[in-house]
């Protein structure tokens, strides 16, 4: 019992780290980049307040557990930002090896029921995880246009590439398709998106799941 | 249906902003306080990381909720510091009034489910909202020890002052005692209380239930 609670305790010092581990996009007063700890918050709240209005009729709980853990694993691996063509090519290796050696630092059980999380949100087969990923990539897109795109213009990221990332919000639902479609008439009409230089296509080589907003 | 989206988004965006209301107590790499939202996710870690050790036995799944939840009202009614006497004596009635103000933005059942996971976190009826509590006065204690006790320097807090923070979790169950215990002993071998000044009980004005760490 006196070394579980002491890796337990450990390990919640230790998550304290996603607070300093900071997203490209920007909080909406643009005073500083999101914290990964504020994305897995808020993607909670996106869930609460959407459930309804997209028909989600699974274990809201288990939502809620998949977003809230679903970026530990940044705490040794790092945000791969999901325009990170580079990045992306390693980032489930990365990211598998990271979940290991953090939750491993658990007991037995509290490690499995923390990667068993972190799993089910990759591995996309449950419909609890496609509604996380769908709110995963809604949020990402919806912060940079309430933080004015600024990491779009930091970044050179066209309205095109975006389409990678609003796809899978769209396609989920429609309500959520109606959102995609009002944050991209705010993006346009406050021009938000760097001019079209990129390739066509060139972000097709970063595997969908592996990416963030 | 419209105009439910819209009402949604708005709340989604709005909500945006406690990220940027800021708790007494700072990061553990002390490089800047620990925000609302960051506070809000940790506490569904230690929900998740602290159920088994303490024998919790009700739904996980609504004390996420109400983690995630109930330091909403903030957003209008700032951050009350655990340790504020003047700040604790208004505080209910600008909760429920920001409560009320920052809800009723949103559809009418959207806005009853989060009102209500607000309001059952304050009236501490249900074991999920008493776990709930439990957790928020532990993080708001830990937070202090991890970031060596920099907060409680800057504004003269004491040991004694803190068994006001401390009694609950160390009462809820001997797994929540045990670290808190372990938290007294490493904030001992390090001083981090400020020395012992304070008029004796003149923390005892301060509501309990309207506290935070």
């Amino acid at each position: 019992m006196e070394d579980r609670v002491r890796q337990i305790m450990d390990f919640l010092v230790e998550t304290d780290g996603l607070k300093g581990i900071y997203r490209a996009g920007y909080l909406s007063d643009r005073s500083r980049h999101e914290s990964d700890a504020e994305h897995m918050w808020h993607l909670g709240i996106y869930a609460l307040a959407l459930q309804g209005e997209t028909g989600f009729s699974g274990d809201i709980g288990r939502v809620l557990t998949l977003v809230l853990v679903h970026d530990l694993v940044e705490l040794y691996a790092g945000d791969t930002y999901a325009y990170d063509v580079e990045g992306a090519r390693d980032q489930a290796e990365r990211e598998e090896k990271s979940a290991r050696k953090l939750f491993g630092k658990l007991p037995g059980d509290v490690a499995e029921l923390f990667y068993g999380a972190w799993r089910e949100f990759e591995e996309q087969s449950t419909s609890e995880a496609r509604f996380a990923r769908a709110l995963d990539h809604l949020q990402g897109f919806a912060q940079n246009v309430i933080s004015s795109g600024r990491s779009w213009t930091e970044n050179g990221i066209t309205r095109e590439r975006t389409s990678l990332r609003t796809s899978f919000p769209a396609q989920y639902s429609p309500a959520l398709a109606e959102i995609v479609d009002r944050l991209y008439a705010r993006a346009d009409e406050e021009g938000l998106f760097a001019p079209e230089v990129a390739l066509p296509g060139s972000e097709s080589v970063i595997p969908q799941r592996e990416e963030k907003a």
